[in-house]
């Protein structure tokens, strides 16, 4: 049976999540929700959604609900939506931390109604029109606490992430959140601080950026993320990310005292090290490919 | 008058130069001088050059020599090489550092026809195989000292790199030096570290990059760089290095600093800031559009 879904939050993840969850015929009408009044005007306009309507009008109406906000609005207005569901509707969150929504459900008398999910994609743009088809195609998502939602919740769920083509595995929300902190969010706060230091160098040297090239838009390319995304995603997960900050400044302070001290055998060594990276690489690489080869298949 | 050119280094750079000088015309003969057997053997299998030659035997037959090997090889061949160069040959170098080339080219006689310069292109990929048409197009080349090089050998290092579809600018050493330390080897040092920090608690951890995306793809794609050219370049270019590296630090530590204090003023902002690189990445998009037009319309 089709679906009547709402969407909450119509960026970059919810936006393409309505795409394909059309797309794929898993949604027969879409429902979008969202707090910018520009935002809904540009979904309208793309497509994204059939009708724009306000969280009282949408929820009941629902049988899936899918929130697509930042993690402190997703944590802030979780249980009001699970109080205004239909009795059987499903609700999923798509966060990029997962203990503390876990936290904020747990003790709802309708837990068992929710999943707590987060669909590893994105780009670094965001709003509706950065909503783009396939963006979750072979792609991982994560599922925490699954024992906490009832059976047939889950399914509509697992339909749900593998219309988009995910590939849906299951983890503790502590453990994800500690391992997303170094493959995700340490890689963010580096980019971030990364494009700083080089704009403050720019603010005293006119010009330098014709100097600029391929590799710095690479590493820089994730400090044009969302600000009102990424904030609460860094300070609900402080604890892990803290700790991966500091790993990573102390990695950094040991290659500068090694090249100060013109130590040449620990800077070779250290660069020969982080050059294992390549078998991670190709991992994701291959993901992509796979991601490219199913879309032209379509 | 096309040229005889012979290329030390037949790597990323050397080789994807040898590829176009060939294609634009402007050598007519193209020698190899590299130091590992094995990538002889793969130059000459790829036609990136006609012949394979010594140093002894290349260097007094070439109309131009480019030298494309990791920067403390270049310091210490340069004056071997222009010992050995007809008289009206021209000697050029392609190092990310250039303040320590031209101390090494300073005192020699034939100072004058040496070009000190870096085209700026590159891919995180080395050796022969690694070599790519239109590596340079519509890229930017650094040359320094123009006044110590004679007219007639700038008219040819000019034609050399525009043959390649690069646009010549011209800059002081030491200003070359610090600008670059900031937007280019600042990037390599914080993606090799980045991606040692991920290394690492992938040992404890095992199988958390079915967690990774293209967001840590992306900010440690230059973790795959060749140790052997980037080492030397850091060494060269420490004083700088180290200087933009501090800074680095300093940025991440006060990030740290803010998160853990729950100081979310102070979070969003330093993020809003950083959204600032938007503008210097789009005009580094501009140069790579600019580039894919040249190379359909050849």
């Amino acid at each position: 049976m089709k679906k009547q879904a709402t969407i909450i939050g119509l960026g970059l993840i919810g936006g393409s999540m309505a795409l394909d969850l059309r797309a794929s015929g898993f949604a027969a009408t879409l429902v979008g929700v969202d707090a910018h009044e520009g935002n809904e005007g540009k979904a309208l306009s793309r497509r994204l959604v059939d009708q724009i309507a306000t969280l009282d009008e949408a929820i009941p109406a629902a049988d899936v609900v899918i929130l697509a906000i930042p993690v402190d609005a997703i944590r802030k207005v979780l249980p009001a939506v699970l109080d205004r569901i239909k009795i059987d509707a499903v609700v999923i969150d798509t966060g990029s931390t997962k203990a503390a929504v876990c936290v904020a459900a747990s003790t709802h008398n309708l837990r068992s109604r929710f999943v707590a999910a987060h669909p590893i994609a994105g780009t670094e743009n965001s709003g509706p029109e950065a909503a783009i088809h396939d963006l979750f195609r072979n792609k991982v998502n994560i599922i925490c606490e699954r024992e906490k939602t009832a059976p047939d919740a889950m399914q509509v769920a697992e339909a749900c992430f593998a219309s988009l083509g995910m590939h849906t595995t299951f983890m503790d929300p502590g453990e994800h959140d500690k391992h997303v902190a170094y493959v995700s969010h340490l890689s963010h706060v580096s980019s971030f601080l990364l494009g700083q230091t080089v704009l403050d160098i720019e603010r005293d040297e006119k010009k330098i950026f014709n100097l600029a090239g391929s590799g710095l838009a690479s590493t820089v390319r994730l400090a044009k993320s969302s600000p009102d995304m990424w904030a609460p995603i860094f300070e609900q997960n402080a604890a892990h990310l803290l700790q991966a900050l500091r790993e990573y400044i102390a990695h950094l302070q040991r290659f500068h005292d090694a090249l100060e001290s013109g130590d040449k055998g620990s800077v070779h060594e250290m660069l020969t090290r982080a050059n294992e990276i390549r078998r991670v690489l190709q991992g994701i690489e291959l993901n992509d490919k796979k991601s490219t080869t199913a879309t032209i298949e379509k």
